[in-house]
């Protein structure tokens, strides 16, 4: 039997008050919601909270956190809400941070954290860690944390760097280290599974109606105008769906589930020519994830708008999907085509108060959980509640806009676009989506 | 048995996607998730959402919409999105605004509402129609409705409107009527109970911010510095809540659900003290409710403060304390106290894009909901899902903070505030507050 | 002698109490400032404002107002004010909107203006009359205004435009018609000369911030990072340079006026890696017009990224440096460049504070002038007052950034970037810039 | 003659392209532009900017900055311009922050400022060096500054603190020592002469419209709606016309340079009956220092707004006409008054980019200055230049709104409120603002 310890937090005067503060051990969160009377039950994860009993004593804990992947609104208030936590809650002191993402661990310096040092952080964007895309050590990784004696790991990042946190977690499993690992999910794009929503979803969709306003007052000053507005979605168009259920002035939305075409009956240009016609200008809003069956069927065709060194012009939709139009529209009618890619604008801005209040939860339930000696989960609210979540059931799929269901029959409701179905109705589909609204 | 037709939505392309778009008529959601394995399954709301059959023909109806109380970000929001709906999901094409609350149902004449009235208003603040609180007439409602040859009413009001639409809906029913009746709940201050939010209050943490980081500001750049901000919630705290959550700046947070006293041991004024010492200055969010039983105290006790033609000046908690507060540090010490009311700055804004969403959605439901034929419902998020709700469910009484929760407890950790109690633990405190996280 | 009436300003009680309020017909304003003692004094324009007395009767006005060329904030302003300066002031009944720019003279219908039409519309970016670029028939033009019996015309354009207006007032000179026309300049690059500042400058060059300061974090927070944002400034740098004086982030600025090359000694590539090298990461600021003539060197060398039906792609200097910058780099070192175009972002903004007082004097101007009876003047502030200015005095060249100046050696004093001068000191410079301080 | 020594920035190497960068010692700018032509030339001030030798060596200097009174925008980024400006253009490396205004001098340790420090500081509102009005002691200051070998003093501050530096620049002389003394003017209400506008200002009026707009959307909503503003301005209602101007939205704008009356004919209520039966709502703007001859006499009659300790809340001349507005009205009509005090949210906020560029500048003048050896200047912008003037120049009176002169009549012709005029045409007003446009 592991030594455990009462959880320094019975003793702060502040929880007196609270009934139940702590989280009892089977305490548990529906994956899914019963809705149908007789359906079973299904799968339920371990409620997040304080634990009676902690597994660290503070002064024995050498925390480390690491922000992977691109940015996203937030990061900086989750390592701050991380040190806050560790700090305030359970007096621990040493905390470091690791510099530039996954491969910090073995390249770089740590950079001391502590509560004067992420005072002010979630007032800027981008992550004061510094943080990198891709190839990492998990051994070097696993030999440095032992080296440098970190028992707590706090790992932020999306779907890639989770499976690399599984990979760590196993292999500190496999050399029998007590080193707690940690996930907390960040993906911009939602497209992390199970959980309601990720941090910074939020102020991503806020961020958006800036780009969606602007192609708005564009296409509507012109003749013909066109506003194009590329968002973030690699594999869901969730940001996209948001965005244009917000700002109400979208006539079109083009995610990576729905596929759609470009020419004849029921295509994309049939569709821009109508509308065109009615009212003049049009607004439409394509993930940037979306489309790219057409893009890699029309870069085999075609390779004149290569780069010598690469194609990277090509990649982006955006660019792409306008010239098309463009082209497509250049013998019939004078178009005012706006092209408006806000992705790094959207991206490096602070967390707005909504995220700011789920980032700290966010950190405090992962901190609760590591010193409780949970070990090998994510952090994620699931049907409203916080939740540890095994690593592999974040990771084993995405979680995408399900087109069949009421979410996007709204977005169909109300920008009036046509499904871009070619007949053949048995398109593949995502599992059901996280928003459930 | 009444008659019905079949929905028009089943004919529009947008939907032949979409699986299951009708809501089966017993699909419910659970009042509470299940957490314990074997708690019973508790009270369960009618699932919103477009049903197969209609029991209007869009020709014959003749709506109306109404808005009453406060004002709220998001109102003209939805407002737009249920004349949207109605005009595009049903063809309903007569749809009337009410003038200046309910008593514009009798004393004012009604305002057309068509696709080209409501496209732009969700960008401003406030109520295109006009809203109004207090004293109506149920009777003369009625009358109204039965003269125009109004079918269908659609309410967007807080508690009190509630119940009035409660009164409205059983006067119908008392003169046999074929009129539906729908709430939409509006409350700032999330104090509706069973739903999980309600529209605005998104909004409202967020333009909260700005009152916050200026008493920060304040409060920083002068010695003994102290930032004092008023934030709705008249019997509940969430708004002062939730912001200080998200602010991260806030030494004290002062709710109507949490009592507290001024002076002596474990008091307000002992806290003020030792904060200030420690840090050299202070930020205080009050929620305009707090401490009303001082306040009340102190106006039996003085008359000094007293208006002659009233005693508006004191029911400004936000004044009162601020000047009690300089009051007991003038021999001590020189105070920099900054008070800021920020309440009709934020009430005003319109609503961002979160809270957009949630008013097209709760308008949607709202209008699904009336055409198939349901009755004297609110609509609502619960758990995640939009249900119908009874008027009574909501009107019987208050969503509160529960300060023997785990979110006021997380706040008392972020904030370090004491818990003010005067060693009598048993005060009385609210049911379980819809916010879970 | 022309025929003259009485202002009918003269019988508003609001104007009792001002001293002077009409200006007198000999007021001028000096085009420059007498810094030496002995210096000439140079030209003079002509004071805005009321005169004594109008060459028009209120109720034989009818006034149109066209926009033309790209959007610009506080189009929607100096509509509005104009409208409302013709009403109010002069109590001028019919006023015309002309529709999609100079075409919409002999193509369009014409678009009713009043006071409730206007109301709001400052509220908005863009321009509710819509507009357009380029040709137009002077003759077709001026036939439609005499068809119409329009007498007075207010057209709100850039350089062109302003060429186009004096072709117009030619040609209505050339008939004797009794037509007064007046220009509002509008430039969002602020390259008309004599002006002080353009309306819609200062909104730019704020919101060119949010573009800025995305690029910072994204630079920092990635090894290697570069942020590269381009702003407007086709022919003179102005937004480029005070958007980086006022963001203090910008490591380099480059602009039309001052030209750079990238390899070599002194040259981009160097800095780039002297600064990457000192801080790891680095914002550039580009203006679209910045080396135009590298750009152009290197379209003739190659033409592989050229497109199929054109060649737009290449067009964009800040598509192309990022590709050279990219490629320079790629055998060195891994760079994390981004690249963020805000342009359409910052122009369909609505104008700040600063400029709708800037578009409401300069529309109130006009009004004055054309009351007055004077024509074929374009409205400016020139030394903080504001003037009739000739219309061949603002097209006869382009204001441009003078890089033997003192504001911009004051932004190399804040970047502290090279001359990228290539030892050949005399390279043609503007005339003095309009922005003096 | 004292020794000078050669300009360090002539070696720079950014400043070989700038022509004549050094500014002759004779150059001057006018007070007043000439407009007739043979009006007299009048005040000139001498011409900032660097000279071609300087008084001080780099190493030699020890610098302060100071910053005193109330907050205005932009604070945070004269104190890092003066940083930048010293250690980037003449290499000084000893600065030093003076803690809590003047008091700080002799009662506080100093704080050290370097790059670093200063780094970020413009994005955050108020002082980092905190601040603190009234009392000081010249002679203990001057100690200070011997004893500590400061030969630097820049002072950031208002009207007082520029006259208390004018005190401390003759004591500095009275004892001889080598200690140069610098004023930045600091007024968010733009009350100080001479000088064009002040920091802060631009930002503190584009924040106002905020309010505005709130208390437009509350008058809008609600039947006899009033939204009353208060603005700063204790003796010059700049603000409040400025924001005005800007705004649109404002009925009735009062300044404590245009005397008003409440009862009566052509009195305030009047106006207000007027505009409410006109429109339904109405919405006011008031300067702090408005009406305080109406408030001074109310005080006297009456005792019963009283508070026990002091009379704080009669001193709010917003609060006081709130209640005078609704006790008139409340015989004849329900009105739905709401008061808005957005002082502190204003004040706080980061200063725009166009007052960064502003605070930029004059921290880079200061800087020059005192190299060059002025002394017992503070810096300025004079018709469009930056200026050395002498101290007591912009302290022997203050800048108000001149209501005799055209931006006034402006005002008046965008509101169309009364002159509020007692049929006393002599009021004294104010010599000529500094804003001429």
């Amino acid at each position: 039997m592991l030594q455990t310890y009462p959880n320094p937090l019975q003793d702060n005067a502040a929880y007196s008050v609270v009934k139940q503060y702590f989280v009892d051990d089977d305490d548990t969160v529906p994956q899914k919601i019963v809705v149908h009377p007789d359906s079973p039950r299904g799968t339920h994860f371990r409620r997040a909270g304080p634990r009676q009993r902690v597994y660290f004593e503070s002064d024995d804990v050498l925390a480390c956190i690491v922000t992977c992947g691109g940015l996203c609104p937030g990061l900086n208030t989750v390592i701050r809400e991380i040190v806050c936590g560790l700090s305030y809650m359970y007096g621990v002191k040493r905390i470091l941070g690791i510099d530039g993402g996954y491969r910090g661990f073995y390249a770089r310096n740590t950079i001391h954290l502590d509560l004067k040092t992420v005072n002010d952080i979630h007032r800027s964007g981008g992550t004061i860690l510094g943080t990198s895309r891709g190839g990492h050590d998990t051994t070097k990784i696993v030999d440095s944390i032992q080296d440098r004696g970190i028992n707590q790991v706090y790992i932020i990042g999306g779907d890639g760097s989770q499976k690399g946190a599984a990979a760590i977690f196993e292999e500190i499993r496999r050399r029998g280290l007590k080193v707690a690992v940690a996930g907390i999910p960040k993906t911009i794009d939602n497209d992390i599974p199970i959980i309601d929503r990720s941090f910074g979803f939020d102020t991503a969709v806020e961020e958006a109606q800036r780009a969606i306003n602007a192609a708005h007052v564009e296409a509507t000053s012109f003749e013909n105008g066109i506003g194009l507005v590329k968002l973030m979605g690699r594999y869901s168009g969730f940001i996209a769906m948001y965005a244009t259920l917000a700002s109400r002035d979208v006539d079109c939305c083009l995610i990576p589930e729905s596929p759609f075409f470009l020419e004849g009956q029921g295509g994309l240009f049939e569709f821009i020519d109508k509308r065109l016609k009615e009212n003049g200008h049009m607004v439409i809003v394509i993930a940037e994830g979306a489309g790219q069956d057409l893009l890699a069927e029309s870069e085999e065709q075609s390779t004149t708008l290569k780069d010598a060194s690469g194609n990277k012009l090509l990649q982006d939709i955006g660019l792409w999907i306008s010239q098309r139009i463009k082209d497509h529209f250049a013998k019939k009618m004078t178009l005012n085509l706006k092209y408006i890619d806000p992705t790094y604008m959207i991206r490096a801005v602070p967390s707005n108060a909504s995220d700011n209040v789920c980032c700290t939860l966010l950190a405090q339930s992962a901190v609760h959980g590591v010193m409780a000696g949970y070990n090998g989960f994510t952090v994620g609210l699931v049907n409203g509640r916080h939740t540890y979540i095994p690593f592999y059931r974040i990771t084993e799929r995405q979680n995408q806009v399900v087109i069949t269901d009421r979410m996007w029959a709204r977005l169909l409701s109300s920008t009036n676009q046509p499904s871009f179905m070619k007949h053949e109705p048995n398109h593949p589909v995502g599992e059901a989506g996280a928003m459930k609204w």
